[in-house]
């Protein structure tokens, strides 16, 4: 870039009652917020993709709550309390695989429950406070987990990414870019390699975006051309994101994430996976249970206002894919690096409270 | 389709001096004929990708040599030595990695030098003679190589293909397409799954418009999309077509064709490649030999006049990648079906001179 761009949030409080969200739809060629001041424009908001990325989400749904709270805040109880029940229900239904999601409604839910004596104002600002503690503890694992990462990059490296776990992902920061910006942090040269990550594109738009915005050199590469990318020139790591990781490691992502880890493999690439602990689900015992979106036709058979597919045609477009363990090198959290994940090592890793994982949750 | 479709031609020649091209770019929003009377018009419709796939450039090769002659049988000799010249070489540089340009330009040079000592006329009617014949060697050699291929698709098949490697790829019927109309020619139902293959989207714009035309049912897909369908769903075989075969069985194909190879190895899914003989290079002794395009950062960039990736980033984007022998279950031929390809195989199968190929070569 030419000059330093200036900051970005991803999703922000905006005194007194509604959150800011950054409309990654039009990215890049817009930088729009919008303001949303409900919980049913909060769902849209994430149906729509203006907000996605599993840690964001996560965050998304928080501010949610709160700003359903705060918009009931003078409501009767009986309003209050069932407006707040929609606004659970609605959130919950805005999509289906991101974890992150059901964590951070059921942490909503708790605080709720643990505050029903208090005064109103005071429940309000509880959940309100509980939605900035989300959104911070997002940054902090984020940035913990990144430096844990940072020691799997080499110096000079060449990353592959899948997608965007960058900061428009997650509450800032970024998981798979956030152990990218912790390894230059630490003064390591890394050039990264994007695939577009069709149908939404979230690379060529977002990581790309975000990258070049931060002087990192990115390079936009189509889906198709990743293994021939590993087959001619020096790729020294595979990182990606997760949108749920199953008690034995296997890593539900963005589709086409599986494709990339099949041809890490076959290449002798490591695969990374970086992703907050609020991002794994132990009551599920295989990537075989998560449930896997499905996405509307419109994705695939155009972009942008464009059609390019003919009428009269099926389309399948599933919005994630499940890499199983076996292809995954390690798990890098906030926690540490669980290397060859299964369901042993990761029991054991998201069990420890050393100093560092008290501090960021 | 509600209504049966008028039929369409990839090439014809329009006497008396011109051909007529199906401008691909356009499909399949558009059905567009270009009037190509020059070689150098030839010549940047193929690079341009108005007309494309490798047995087609072929023919549009032969054409362009052809469409040249006409354009200057009246000219002076040294004008009409010099003018065929300059076509063969601005012919010979429009596309680096399809064989069968290079086969058939050199089939016409042949021809050239075999009638250097007629009559202009007879000459330039020769030149055009012998582009109609490799025309119709190229539909035979399609429907011998789809009846060999139909043996290999059991009934109620589950087929993917990638890119586009149909009629609008070939003189007409298609080569993996072939294989599918052949096999339901035969009575077997087949349903296709055909990767929307990034960038230029060939799935999604040209093989889905040809299948849907012919009333075979077609699913697009994004191209990441193409493992979790493979892990998640019956999918009988993959058939693609190629580019360029080496002597030992490597496959030069459309970008994004390597990945499904890995993948469908993984799977256990037969991975097929349907190509005429004209497409094998026996002088390059493996896939590391066959030039690689590196096509405009345009085409990653956006489609259609859409825009979506931000300045300041670099684009990788190879038109072709090389699926190495070891990963293809068979070759299908206008001579027959090449099982586990390799040197040895594929050097006694094109030395065969059974019947059928005498009467398709």
């Amino acid at each position: 870039m030419n000059a330093p761009a200036a900051p970005f949030h991803t999703l922000r409080w905006r005194a007194p009652d509604a959150v800011e969200v950054l409309d990654q739809r039009r990215l890049p060629l817009e930088e729009h917020y919008l303001i949303v001041d409900s919980a049913e424009r909060m769902a849209d908001a994430i149906r729509t993709l203006a907000v996605r990325g599993a840690p964001a989400i996560g965050c998304a749904a928080a501010y949610g709550i709160a700003v359903e709270a705060v918009r009931l805040r003078h409501a009767p109880d009986d309003a209050f309390e069932a407006g707040l029940d929609r606004a659970f229900a609605v959130l919950a239904a805005s999509r289906p695989t991101a974890v992150n999601l059901f964590w951070a409604l059921e942490r909503m839910r708790a605080e709720r429950d643990a505050v029903r004596a208090r005064a109103r104002a005071e429940r309000v600002q509880h959940l309100l406070a509980t939605a900035h503690t989300i959104l911070a503890d997002d940054v902090r694992a984020n940035e913990t987990l990144g430096r844990h990462g940072a020691g799997l990059v080499p110096d000079d490296a060449v990353v592959l990414t899948h997608c965007n776990a960058g900061a428009l992902a997650t509450a800032g920061h970024g998981t798979a870019l956030g152990v990218i910006r912790s390894a230059i942090a630490e003064g390591k040269r890394v050039r990264v390699f994007a695939d577009e990550t069709r149908p939404v594109l979230q690379g060529a738009r977002l990581t790309a975006w975000e990258l070049a915005r931060d002087g990192i050199p990115v390079t936009v590469l189509p889906d198709g051309a990743a293994g021939h990318l590993m087959a001619t020139q020096r790729v020294d790591l595979v990182v990606v994101g997760a949108d749920r990781i199953a008690a034995n490691g296997d890593v539900a992502n963005k589709i086409g994430t599986y494709g990339v880890a099949v041809l890490a493999r076959r290449h002798g690439i490591p695969f990374y996976v970086a992703a907050p602990v609020s991002t794994f689900d132990l009551t599920l015992a295989s990537g075989a249970d998560i449930p896997i979106e499905q996405r509307d036709a419109g994705e695939v058979t155009g972009y942008g206002g464009v059609r390019w597919a003919p009428e009269h045609i099926g389309v399948f477009n599933p919005a994630f894919d499940v890499t199983p363990a076996e292809l995954v090198t390690a798990l890098v959290t906030e926690r540490g690096v669980i290397r060859s994940p299964d369901t042993a090592t990761i029991r054991v890793a998201l069990a420890t409270t050393d100093p560092a994982s008290r501090v960021s949750r």
